[in-house]
């Protein structure tokens, strides 16, 4: 059977570095082999380094995105403690919706989608909160947040409260400075600009936040006491916990070795250069942009279909005859918005100008 | 850097079969791309008959084998909930601690490590639990239970009592009927006799069960609710909930075809023929088996470390000289038992030739 070869340039996931695909195919390794500890000890320190932490517990999850919101809201809520959540897309609505599931009495700061989220009134929702959260590039919508400001905010006037921040398309596609920003809990994914399939979240913790863990979550796969007792070996033992994704975390490794091996700054200069150029040719097709001028993500491109034209059918012809793919809005912008993504491997001029070509083409024929 | 690569004869993962290697590497695919949806589809239904079921809610988790026993437990166990656990090794404990997680009063029937579970003493712990939990191939000791007489006894008692099944190591490997033993809940993983590696977790629900899920559980991850949503495309619709593991999907897609077109009954009897010429062979060379006699399972033997002889030090050979991997035994048998896994690709003559060849050079040398 032919194999079907597309161009992933949707929401995610997006074609995998092709370093992340060999490393996927190489001989398996156990996931206590000597040789597979030394790979996953190294995968936990390059992620330390694309993170921009030297938090001791910082780990790929076996899961994909979504379970890095899982384990953070797991592990850090009690039932009865105030969450803040800055909602301005469907993934902030979902740590409400996760985050109350944990018992947590949850306030929720509302934003007109495609807006980011406002410091100002995340911070005047509650006086004492037990954790702000809040999404860092707002996948369905397209736009960043300024994380940094917000931690180190809720920080100034609260050292205990937690700050955490959903990563899941900004990790090694733009800015993100843990420790610099004092954010105390964050997790991605892998499909997205770090260049690997879906399969893994990257996840980190800060100190602070491992002193307020909780010591027995309702859940059993995801207890960070258990996972620590495996991932970490500086004590001499491992503890097996489940069977680590032994394959999936030698592609992540290999990914990493290449976005570290040209360099993060380069990574963001290339995913913001390919966005600029993306972003001018799409207003030089007539096209409007859907997020707010000045919070635009440059790996991830809200743009509104135009008056007249069908979106699916659009999307439809872009993947059966072009062999690419671009994704749909989120909700009440199913129908109404475009979203491109350029991630990781797909961060390439080229990408771009496929993209505007077949657009301009499939657009100049309704 | 040179590739590592072993043979691996421990309790999993094991090699993948050469289908599901190539399938992991094979162009990846969007979650939501029809092409993708018709693997998807096409993989629970080749689920379905390596189960044996006819189960609408047939299924890969998108998690290591682990996380079909935290699955099982969130979505149909609610708080105070009667809960019978047959413990005869390491996953009967788990079950105990994951049901407990979830708010189950739990009834546990202990055994001895290396027998089967006792179908009358499990019966005979609670006149009307809600559900009745048992691991078929237990991974810790290479004992096989017998899940089909369990679950026909707990519903000539009652016909609203759940059973679950932990078929880890057991589907694909040996004999697992799910509708004709009446099994209501079942989960694997896909690093064992699937012959993939670790990623997913197959999992299986009955009407029975489904009647009485958990309609919010305390998990978002593991939803069943949620997941169904967009794995099942019957109505039409697909809605979607997490990021699918993709290029995981396809390599267990692609084993499946591999396993089903062998035929389920060959795969079997493959499996119980190299299972007995390595029990056979062990024999020969001194040494004891550990589990009990009449519930070995072929694909996982558990051996006795002879007299003198230092386990770790042998195991460490057979890693660095032959490029083999077993395992140890498991909590108290930990420095005293071995595991040898002869599972899916691996459940091959020259697979057992080999190990027993280099277990008998370096047992000679001591």
């Amino acid at each position: 059977m032919a194999l079907v070869d597309r161009i992933l340039l949707g929401p995610g996931p997006s074609n995998p570095y092709p370093e992340a695909t060999a490393a996927l195919s190489a001989p398996l390794l156990g996931h206590l082999d000597p040789e597979f500890l030394r790979v996953l000890d190294e995968t936990c320190a390059r992620l330390r380094r694309v993170w921009g932490t030297e938090n001791a517990r910082t780990l790929p999850l076996s899961g994909t995105g979504s379970i890095g919101m899982e384990a953070a809201f797991a592990n850090f809520v009690r039932p009865g403690d105030v969450v803040v959540v800055g909602v301005n897309g469907l993934f902030g609505e979902r740590m409400v919706d996760v985050a109350g599931r944990y018992g947590a009495d949850v306030v929720r700061v509302d934003h007109d989608w495609g807006q980011p989220v406002d410091v100002e009134r995340v911070l005047a929702a509650h006086p004492e909160p037990s954790l702000v959260a809040a999404v860092h590039a707002e996948t369905s919508t397209g736009v960043r947040s300024d994380i940094k400001e917000l931690s180190l905010a809720v920080h100034r006037r609260d050292q205990r409260a937690l700050v955490l921040a959903d990563c899941v398309t900004s990790l090694a596609g733009i800015d993100v400075q843990v420790d610099a920003w004092d954010v105390d809990i964050a997790y991605s994914g892998t499909q997205k600009c770090l260049g690997v399939a879906p399969g893994l979240a990257p996840f980190t913790v800060s100190e602070r936040a491992w002193d307020r863990r909780v010591q027995r979550p309702p859940t059993w796969y995801l207890d960070l006491n258990l996972i620590g007792a495996y991932v970490d070996g500086s004590s001499g033992g491992r503890t097996y916990h489940h069977t680590a994704p032994t394959a999936m975390i030698a592609s992540l490794h290999a990914a990493l070795g290449r976005i570290l091996e040209e360099g993060l700054d380069t990574v963001w200069e290339r995913h913001r250069a390919v966005g600029a150029r993306l972003h001018e040719g799409l207003a030089d097709l007539g096209l409007t942009l859907f997020a707010a001028e000045g919070h635009r993500l440059p790996e991830l491109t809200t743009v509104r279909v135009p008056e007249g034209v069908d979106s699916a059918k659009t999307r439809q012809i872009l993947l059966t005859e072009y062999g690419v793919e671009i994704g749909p809005g989120v909700g009440a912008f199913a129908s109404s918005v475009w979203r491109i993504g350029l991630m990781g491997h797909n961060a390439r001029l080229d990408r771009v100008e496929l993209i505007l070509g077949a657009l301009h083409q499939i657009l100049s024929r309704s």
